[in-house]
């Protein structure tokens, strides 16, 4: 055995794990092209200070951070917002808005290992730039229920809340953006009974503590009554109110609009990532705990970053977790890879059949060249197998004829064909 | 401006850029499925120790290493080959062979900067394990040149040649694996003089070193002439003439399979990969100075990691290398990219025209929603801009009429459809 191993949390994706994954990814994709999102590529190595900078402190303590040979410190990303923001205040300060940018691969977080969890994980990412309208939100909420809808995923719902819901509260208390992040940030965690000490701490009055407590226990299927009966509750707090009002703007165009996909509004909710401002939403489904994805309006980062005021909303998709998900709910389709083997009898036939094999491929047809000197029965074999859809076998016989056996797999049917003619016959075949 | 940047050596790909790398990884994807390959995922960071096992002083010294939180030493992997060999070595052991193994992604060095170079770089790797025999490394060299064919790329040539014709005569005089090492090292690194000096140091006799000098001469296009002088200077060295047989099996099969690329045959041709064995090579094009990838034989890497022993032969082409190869000799496709802008007047007509988008795209036809509340001929000025080939355009009296207006962006000429039309028409224009 060998003595090396993938490094703990990180792991490897055998070919039938790989074919998902890229499944995934490349409906991803087609979303993107869809919703007219272009592709930007940021490196994954990055500066720490930019990663650091709006990450919130259990993403910081948790990042793989190092210095490089250079001795600058820098980290593997552990999401892309944070790219994007650099680009923002820089290399696209200056172009038109919107700007849909669409973003794919890994991401790198120390967390805890565990169930659908690694330390490498994969993200597609997409943003709107330059949008502070509701139409916005919508379409981060709308291409996010069409990519689960492309890989067929059932049951599963969107958990929606706002940020401005919370903080609107403690805003109009007095409290500060950092010291309201410190209470977000608990929340995020579920330390309730701490997060409310921690906003009395803060100046938080009474009938503050009292209008949070209404917020965490809004939640529910039905947006329209939460949403009115949240706003009831908060009508002293007009910041909470704006923000509830802009979510039922949200949810409210949604429907309207016919995008159908099931929701808990949560008025508590609280996402880790310290630069929302306003709507965010995770994708659920029953058979995993941790959510398939986040997404939400951050109208402050870029700034944060040096660049313009800039609005912004997106969304980040885990592909691994929503392949995980295919997986659990057997939605996996079936990946048809039609393949001819390429059997030469003896040495003289090789180039023969690797020259058959080039003019396959030329066509557009797969090919596998027999390459390990088997014998034809124990390359058959092989190839059945390996489920070949057709086998061409070339030996000196059939060579001086000009011909080549061509062999059905599934019928075991085999008959001489002309060389020239097989490529035909074959291209044709797997189509 | 922002003060923060991309590290120095990483870089982003802006979306004509992205788009073009992706361009030639979808390429090499095609390729893989064509030759029969089929993709593993492996991690970026892997165990220091793996990575540092076989890749020559030189790679060694300039890998992203570092101490994970867990205070595991590991690294950003260089190159693929040492986790493919991993996996070989444990997961995949008992697998039947050939297996053919394809991996893309990036991979870090902390090279200089330079033209083409960066220190996160791109490439697609393709593996043939499990067969010794020459077809093996033909399919190797065919799918690169199909690869480079595929995307149009004029003018390359392959530099080739065989690491066992130096090490045949080291080995024939009596030099250890360890010594051959720093020896080919030197070579790869053309300090030639410096080579001679230490291969006389580790008890090469003046006939080898004459020898050695003859290899080092022996290059040319005529891969047939340049082969046979060379047996007949190496006579008296029985690893190097089995080396050099080799190498003339390899092209001579090249040639009879009507595999057509420009060569040049370097007898002293030598890779800063310590793991090579056999066939050597590397695409190269006359606009750029570094190689487009690499590749070729190496037997006894599975074995070095703990595996049993295991033929394998394989090559990594440089993706980005090869989209700047690209940008040079001006062939990269223009991406031909129809979408539908649409656009609401006034805020009643928002949600309709999100539906609309939402059915277009449905039908599979790219559509941009308008999303920044702007007036029409800002909105189309926009659209003009970005290239929309068609726009929808629903005000309150379109739409109370059930229609919509739909202009073709190049004629200008614009006509009343039905709502429910629209789909129809545009999902067929945009086929």
């Amino acid at each position: 055995m060998s003595k090396f191993q993938t490094v703990r949390g990180m792991r490897d994706f055998l070919p039938s794990d790989a074919e998902r994954l890229r499944h995934v990814e490349a409906a991803a994709k087609e979303v993107a092209r869809l919703y007219g999102f272009v592709e930007i590529i940021t490196p994954i190595v990055e500066h720490y200070e930019l990663l650091a900078a709006k990450s919130g402190e259990e993403i910081k303590a948790r990042m793989y951070a190092f210095n490089d040979l250079g001795g600058r410190k820098v980290a593997l990303r552990p999401e892309f917002t944070a790219s994007i923001a650099r680009l923002m205040a820089a290399t696209l300060r200056n172009e038109p808005k919107p700007l849909r940018l669409f973003s794919t691969g890994t991401l790198y977080r120390y967390d805890e290992p565990q169930f659908g969890r690694y330390r490498e994980f994969w993200q597609s990412n997409f943003e709107i730039v330059g949008s502070s309208r509701p139409e916005a939100d919508v379409e981060v909420l709308a291409l996010t229920n069409h990519f689960m809808r492309e890989l067929r995923l059932r049951n599963y719902w969107f958990k929606i809340g706002h940020v401005g819901i919370l903080r609107g509260v403690l805003f109009d208390e007095g409290v500060k953006d950092e010291e309201q992040n410190v209470v977000m940030q608990l929340l995020d965690t579920k330390r309730w009974d701490e997060a409310l000490r921690t906003a009395r701490g803060f100046g938080v009055s009474e009938k503050g503590v009292m209008a949070l407590k209404e917020i965490f226990k809004a939640k529910g299927k039905d947006a329209s009554k939460v949403l009115k009966q949240v706003k009831k509750n908060l009508k002293e707090y007009a910041s909470s109110v704006a923000a509830v009002e802009n979510l039922q703007q949200i949810i409210e165009l949604c429907i309207e609009s016919g995008i159908k996909f099931d929701m808990i509004i949560e008025a508590g909710f609280a996402r880790g990532l310290e630069y929302y401002t306003g709507m965010i939403f995770e994708p659920l489904v029953p058979e995993i705990e941790i959510s398939l994805g986040g997404g939400g309006r951050y109208d402050k980062l870029v700034e944060m970053f040096g660049g313009e005021s800039t609005p912004a909303v997106g969304v980040a998709h885990g592909l691994d977790r929503i392949a995980l998900a295919m997986d659990k709910q057997n939605v996996t389709p079936k990946f048809s890879k039609q393949f001819v083997a390429v059997i030469p009898i003896g040495e003289k036939a090789v180039s023969k059949a690797m020259e058959l094999a080039l003019q396959l491929r030329k066509k557009g047809a797969a090919a596998e060249l027999e390459v390990m000197g088997r014998s034809v029965s124990r390359a058959l074999q092989d190839a059945d197998r390996r489920r070949a859809t057709h086998a061409v076998i070339l030996g000196p016989k059939e060579l001086k004829e000009g011909k080549a056996m061509l062999r059905d797999m599934k019928s075991h049917q085999q008959h001489l064909v002309g060389i020239e003619d097989v490529v035909e016959v074959i291209s044709k075949k797997t189509d």
